[in-house]
């Protein structure tokens, strides 16, 4: 692979920082609000299925989310919610927003061994202001070339982000821990895709490994090291 | 100008497609339905209220939008706002999200006339989906070199697409209806503006016109063919 190369892009969250446990946190604090109405479990369950059916027109990101806590609510509450749960619900969306950025372990050392060999990119989905704020604060935005926010990660998504980068597909390597979104897709659109999983994944990002030739897997993101030095 | 120009970019919401009426008709509808609470103008009072203080945590765009409806009405309903009243509201904004892509008069004429002379760029603020979605039903994709989807206008921002472009400030104009993010902040950048009025105007846009050598006004769209043609 390494000799084609000349585009590393990465995904960010829960490939270079944390993201997923947040999310479970804001996830678990809003059902036990919920317990008065329903099972921890089944909330959970609810609140997916809301997710699901709100995704193509909220898209990823915590905004949507909160919007898909606030009718999983109201559905399963009958309508009985209260206002002050309801701004428990928001507040447990804005610490979400606000929390800080914690990087994974050897992030910042990665970037900054490949980034003199490499053009690097860091390419991951969510909402616009929230992913740049996270940017921000990582401090990892010096060790990129370009920055790509995307609304989704699908294999026309990729050839966009091929074109704008004047990349041809076997140019191009997707670093990311998300089967669906940052290493089929790319495969899909002719590029290279190293999966690094991450304990713990959200349902709809949940696949099987592919079989592909560009296909690799690293179990620690400093792993990649050995394809790609 | 027209001698320095190589790019020009355009704002979207009010500048090439109606926007602010579909928002201000979400807002009519929001405050009706806290009339049992509060007078009308005083609900669209408190709406802006929250809206700045969520600014800096949410964004533009609708998504946000809708979070900072839902908290004014817990606000003002003191809690006491049922959840099929939150249902209705989230409804409001799903609607909003879904309405069709209404081109302003002249808009695809005059892209069409400038594509050929000119590098055309679409830069826009907003949620990303929604902006991405509205772009793509506005049929005007095609006339477009580069395509930015900003979390903010501010210089700064306008500073970081010049370089993203490869443009220096002076070969670059931004037509645009708010003084504030297409007019003002550009110029700072050191780049040229164009003010293109919409009737109505969101009251965070608000502000005065400016004195500079870079600055232009057309009451219509195709007048900006005068400058650049």
């Amino acid at each position: 692979m390494k000799n084609n190369i000349k585009f590393i892009a990465f995904d960010a969250d829960d490939t270079l920082w944390i993201n997923e446990n947040y999310f479970r946190e804001a996830e678990h604090a809003f059902c036990h609000l919920m317990m008065p109405w329903l099972p921890h479990e089944k909330t959970a369950e609810e609140l997916f299925k809301t997710e699901m059916q709100n995704l193509k027109l909220f898209g990823y990101g915590a905004k949507g989310f909160a919007l898909s806590l606030i009718e999983t609510a109201i559905r399963i509450s009958d309508g009985k919610i209260t206002g002050g749960h309801m701004q428990k619900i928001i507040d447990i969306v804005k610490r979400l927003l606000e929390r800080p950025v914690e990087l994974l372990p050897d992030a910042d050392e990665v970037l900054r061994t490949l980034k003199n060999k490499y053009a690097l990119v860091l390419a991951t989905k969510g909402d616009l202001l929230d992913q740049q704020r996270k940017i921000s604060k990582s401090g990892l935005e010096g060790y990129f070339a370009h920055i790509e926010i995307m609304s989704d990660k699908r294999p026309q998504d990729y050839t966009r982000l091929l074109r704008r980068l004047g990349s041809k597909p076997q140019e191009f390597v997707m670093v990311g821990n998300s089967l669906k979104s940052d290493v089929l897709a790319p495969l899909e659109a002719g590029a290279y895709a190293v999966y690094v999983p991450y304990p713990i994944i959200w349902k709809h990002e949940c696949t099987q490994e592919p079989r592909s030739p560009r296909y690799y897997k690293a179990e620690k993101l400093r792993d990649i090291l050995d394809f790609l030095l």
